[in-house]
């Protein structure tokens, strides 16, 4: 190649990284909101296709579509690819993973069958969404609410423990109660049943038919109504932990030259004097 | 028209004034009561003409009494525009378009058949009600609230994005997994059955029957139970900063006279000295 | 009546109101104690007698056992009146009007028949269990529920006026797509499904079959899930409120003599030097 | 015996101990790996053997495998009993007594047929894998969380007493609503009902049929859903109120060498000056 084009070679590359990665020029914009709207027509199209009559009357052209949706998605990949300066970083960034594995199910119908439902991790990648609205603002809150539950994992984890019990234990209690009739056939069933119960969503394909077994069941449900305080008051408590911290951190943050504070952790200028922080 | 008449009619229009718009005046008072009672009784006549037995039998009156309350509506909502100093800001407003809203299905039905039902959006002017109580107290309270709620908006945003993925994901998974014999036939369908699980409305009409789809149930039931905490967490934490806010606002409001301060945004005298705030 | 009878009656009276009233002497726990099992023995007379086969079988029996403990009742619903010192104030207190309401189904069943089951309104009276437990603490607790519950009355009163336009709203909507085939046979119908579904009962006795009405009833349980958590996020707001402003109250209730604060507010001696408040 | 041998058996036995009760040792920690797969095969091979396919292929393995495990958790208690200092305080605990209740049944089905399903009582040797983990983490969050039920149980036992009158009360008033016909037989299956309604489960076996008790049970699941707000307040006030004491009590702990405070509970040592504690 001439040195010219070395030249040139570059600058596109600048140019192209701002339009795929950026989100602040024009064409960047326009990038993303395409893309999204051919995520949400490639995902829509895997979901009608499981419709038994859309597939027979529409089946080709969605076949077509996925393909042609599928064949975009890899240009897009390998565009990402070979402009990023860190190949290996978005590689093994989380939406560079997901990136790639919403491009493999279509090529997986080649050599299996049936894969291509997994198209729909696609939908993941609607997430991007949240880069074209205020970007900042949404990660930030993002950030506080994975914090609180990051904070509150282990006592989670704990009360998820004491309530696996419970379920194991009222579900062999209701199968020896109630035998087979009322649908409790087996232990792994009454489990089920009794997972059914506590989390308050009630099926009613299997239902205690017994007094005994009714009265179970009731005290089965005033515990669940007890337990669900459980979770709620943990995230509520680490919720308000963590906005106070926030709070605390944006009070801590002062402008060097009119002395102020309370700006957010990513401002970049003083709010009231508008100096570089 | 004569000059006496000329000053009755200012007269006569302040006075419609006070009793259409105004709730202070024993008139106002009874305008309102009567306009609420005849909206109930208006909504009230459209549920009813929807059960057949009574549309057989009293369909002839409640088509007549439809009529008559949208005459009465009519009627009033021109004397709201006529009699009003600034008719736009009126037909602007919210509740101006509502009471626009709740004339149009009548007469809709003039043109076209069956949307005769849609007068039962006049059920929002049962909204006017919180005028007849005490209207400062509910206005703040509602107020509060709508800050608390619109101040967690983009968590809330968040978190419903994440949910819908989630949903998304485990209906295509159980449409994978349970195949069209349990109610599983699409996944449109499947991702219906997700969100009535993941919410624990558990209507029943679909549930999984293998034992591998029963475990992933189980799962997402169980992670529907610990989401729920989420945008509680959030709204409790928003609706104490909204109450803190509040006393704080009040807390700075002091009485010039006696410098006593925790008086109430929407006072107007301090409530130790009665000296006008 | 001679002299000595006079005398004695006063302290008769005095005795047999400790017992019926008192809860600190051995007869008066003694009392309250056999009264609560009367309570619970007459009330589950009562709902066996509505289970067909235990009717059939015991019919007699419960007969003559409900007519026992009615007159059981009314013997102490006298007594209480006669020996009170204010029987008006008595009559129509909480207590009081439950206690004759519970007399007054069985005496009903003379004159209509079927009223019997109002019986079940002695239930009520169970409620006296937290006089024989420490009553002080439970009744401080119940205060501060009750408080925090009324503090939140203006709020909760505006998003139950939410809740049932929207259920009103989205009845009507789902009753003009869903038509009568699922189960939405009438408006009134369709909104008592709306309310089944918002609050995540779920029945599933009416449940949408078109793709449209799944996708409406979809958006209605999503609302539902994040509105529940508006009466949590009011309730506990208040709460930590209640909370608080009792442990100020109990902060600034000092003794006299040590000067130490922190007492209860139904503390009678300091904790720290046992001097009288 | 020789002298040797008695100098031998306490060593024996001290490494014994560590490998039983430790955690910090390899031999510790992997004898507590063995000992939680030993368990959950061993309940899972209890749940298998109730599903009626199984029981038919693999009945004799798991009859064979459920002794073994049996006779092994035998040999372990008596391990446990023997070596520990104090016999009779390991005998009593908590872990203990879960220990020795996970080996009754088995040996119960010599006696009696049908108990051997009580084996799943074993599951509760599952809360050991705490232990596995870093311990004193989560023993000290489960030890807040149980705090703050312990601190809400006043409270929570008024609420149940509040939820079990109001659902005895609108049991029974559904059942003189409904009548048998839609399900509600009898008092107390209506009361079942009640409580499948207010705690939100909704199965849908016995539901509401007339308009008047759809209309009852409309404002039953309101009442259900604003009266499920209050545990969830309280124990989230409790929570709170926990996490507030621990911070409190941790930002007492100060370092006596370099003064600084906020240290947890369980710290031995200084993490800002490594000075002992």
């Amino acid at each position: 190649m001439s040195q010219p084009e070395f030249k040139y070679l570059p600058k596109l590359r600048k140019k192209l990284f701002e339009v795929v990665f950026g989100t602040d020029t024009r064409a960047g914009k326009l990038f993303d909101i395409v893309l999204l709207w051919a995520i949400v027509l490639s995902v829509l199209s895997v979901m009608l296709e499981s419709v038994s009559e859309i597939k027979e009357r529409f089946g080709y052209a969605l076949f077509i579509s996925e393909w042609l949706f599928t064949i975009l998605f890899t240009i897009e990949y390998t565009l990402r690819l070979t402009i990023t300066a860190k190949p290996k970083k978005y590689a093994f960034s989380f939406l560079g993973i997901v990136d790639l594995l919403a491009l493999l199910p279509t090529y997986l119908t080649l050599v299996v069958a049936g894969g291509s439902y997994l198209v729909v991790i696609r939908s993941i990648r609607l997430l991007r969404i949240f880069r074209i609205l205020k970007l900042g603002r949404y990660l930030r809150e993002a950030s506080v609410l994975s914090n609180a539950l990051s904070a509150s994992r282990h006592k989670i984890l704990v009360f998820l423990g004491a309530v696996v019990t419970l379920v194991m234990i009222m579900g062999t209690l209701m199968y020896m109660i109630e035998g087979g009739e009322s649908g409790f056939t087996s232990i792994p069933r009454s489990i089920y049943w009794a997972i059914v119960t506590v989390t308050t969503v009630g099926y009613g394909d299997i239902a205690p038919q017994t007094v005994f077994g009714q009265f179970v069941a009731s005290a089965l449900m005033l515990m669940g109504y007890a337990i669900i305080a459980v979770p709620t008051g943990i995230v509520t408590t680490e919720l308000a932990n963590a906005e106070k911290e926030k709070k605390e951190s944006e009070a801590k943050r002062a402008c060097s030259e009119c002395g102020k504070s309370g700006h957010e952790r990513d401002a970049v200028y003083c709010k009231y004097c508008s100096a570089k922080l």
